[in-house]
């Protein structure tokens, strides 16, 4: 018996090797490589092209790769500062992932690879040793659409043994070409929630990100209304999604263990998602008590006839922001980056609520219209809340 | 007003345009295109490229795509089955993803596109707009590890909101290499439970996805021990994994609506998970009543000491088969493709089970050990779980 089993584990590897070449493919190069100093070195074996070059966040400009004598193009770059880093290839010109990286973040219709850099806020954004969340990918009856819609839920870590606990809620927001997975795929939300937690920077609350587009059931390709991702979605900008907000929050109170009031309740979005934080939280306000705009995109969409809230909003932005803070919410949240396109548009706002006498806080950042801000205003945002 | 509201939206759009260039890379081409005859066209554009080629699980060997004046390669193919196929390009020599193509899945390194043809059994593998179960992915504390362990789980549609009822469970394994992830994404799980459960199929279950290496946390990038997909894992072959299943089985049934006996449960898996659930079924004769042997790898891995079940096991073969079938599983299920590498072991296990005169199902089919099978095995064993 042991002979046989000899034999047989023999002719297995024999196998697995074979297999591991035909099935899989395996690639053995790595690629990135995080080095001790926080240089990354990059590697492509393409020993045919003429031609590759690196494009990411953090270069101005493509940067030309190194073939050595074994077809393998590298570069090796100068020290990375602590963040979460996008790039991709370009071989021979046309711009591909990187095939030894299986880390990759899909943002609308182009897919990155990524890598981390460990420090702050790097570390926040990865799995660290220390109790997780629960990521839920389900779907609500909506009322309004006639159909099931796809969110996704973060429950803080413990949540399922807490018993009768509950919970306080925030309602998170993705922008123009988004989805139900930009938050947690782009935005790192869950890894942020779970270090902030952990670290008591934060409250455990859950989080829920739906979709805001209102023509469209989920991601593309997740249900079966939009197969591929597009910039195009008159759904976000349609009106109905803030309009229906409330079966949302229904659906949520009515299914997890929520703290159901304005005070344990806050919205926040980025960009067209700023929009409708502010949007919604004005024509319900009742409903948040934290309320969180980053790089908001305040230019008003066109709009369907017949939403009474919209109108007023549109006729009267004043009438409707004094009613809002007539019972005021306890955080009015703005950020910006100098550089967003968005800047001048965020500034007309901000003097608008000056001139009203509002308060509200103001974080105004480095950079544009781009994740690693939304990331970092997350981390701004969320101390501030429940507390 | 409306006059500023128009200008506004004119330099908004100019904005969204050129944003849409910087930050996302917008790609329009359409790649795959499923044609109306169900042949497929692949587009890329690759003007600079002197060679580009298509892989695929369909293709026996690369195929050449050819260059038009404006520099996009295409290739179009003849009529496809209905299934889930997968492929990539060749650039130059380079196996990369099409950058047209968002829907990708990983299978241990190697990250390929996919498209789906309809019918029977690709739009068993579409999300279609009937009702959805939810996916979870959460992690439970393993005393046997000491840390938490990510697991994924499908609750059946309706689970939110059907009170006290209670559900059968399937825990559902995966091979070498694997992860939690593998059955959802390769395997398309969460879409075939939802198609056969609407169209009464198969029951309303639970569906448990753990991870079954014992050495790591989760699957590569997803939790802190393994940063990198990897054919090498030795906490698969451990012992450690089946030896410890009871811990997972019990959290289970303490946090979700189960009904926690052997009649409603059922343990089935792929290769090497065909093995742990030939030996977790075995070594736990009163858990299980349903069992899945999909492509079972039966090589014996390397065996740690003192794990009694183990060596009683590898000791007495016959013994410990005859235990379980003293009160014998109402289902016992074996699946193989007749060019699987690991057909001749198939046939021997089937050959001893025939000589202590045990009952099963068996389901020969064609192709090797791959997860278009795995994925038709899964159809196949499904009907027959809970009734």
């Amino acid at each position: 018996m042991k002979k046989l089993t000899a034999a047989v584990l023999i002719s297995l590897a024999a196998h697995a090797a074979a297999a591991q070449q035909s099935l899989w493919g395996g690639n053995e190069l790595i690629s990135p490589e995080i080095n001790d100093d926080k240089s990354v070195t990059f590697r492509l074996k393409a020993p045919d092209a003429r031609r590759v070059e690196i494009t990411g966040d953090w270069a101005p400009s493509p940067l030309m790769m190194t073939q050595g004598n074994d077809g393998i193009w590298t570069l090796r770059t100068e020290p990375f500062s602590s963040e979460l880093w996008t790039y991709r290839f370009r071989i021979d010109g046309v711009e591909v992932n990187d095939p030894s990286n299986t880390h990759r973040q899909r943002d609308i219709g182009s897919v990155s690879d990524y890598f981390i850099i460990d420090g702050t806020p790097g570390s926040y954004y990865k799995n660290n040793p220390i109790p997780h969340g629960s990521v839920t990918r389900l779907w609500y009856p909506s009322k309004s659409a006639g159909y099931d819609r796809r969110i996704s839920i973060y429950t803080p870590p413990g949540y399922e043994n807490s018993g009768d606990r509950r919970y306080p809620v925030l309602y998170l927001l993705h922008g123009t070409g988004g989805d139900e997975e930009s938050w947690l795929s782009l935005g790192r939300a869950a890894q942020i929630l779970d270090n902030m937690i952990d670290s008591g920077l934060t409250e455990p609350m859950i989080v829920v990100m739906p979709n805001g587009d209102s023509d469209v059931d989920s991601a593309p390709g997740e249900g079966t209304l939009r197969e591929r991702p597009t910039f195009d979605q008159p759904g976000l900008n349609s009106g109905e999604f803030e309009k229906n907000f409330p079966e949302l929050v229904e659906y949520i109170d009515s299914n997890y263990r929520t703290l159901a009031d304005k005070g344990h309740r806050a919205i926040a979005g980025l960009s067209r998602g700023g929009y409708h934080s502010r949007i919604i939280s004005a024509c319900y306000p009742d409903m948040f008590g934290y309320i969180g705009l980053f790089s908001p995109a305040f230019m008003p969409p066109t709009l369907p006839s017949g939403i009474d809230f919209y109108d007023d909003y549109h006729n009267n932005l004043d009438k409707i922001t004094l009613r809002q803070f007539a019972d005021a919410p306890e955080l009015y949240y703005l950020a910006i980056g100098r550089d967003d396109f968005l800047y001048d548009g965020n500034r007309k706002f901000r003097d608008n609520l000056d001139s009203l006498g509002i308060k509200y806080i103001y974080n105004e950042s480095d950079g544009g219209h781009q994740w690693r801000n939304w990331r970092l205003y997350l981390m701004d945002f969320l101390p501030r809340l429940f507390r």
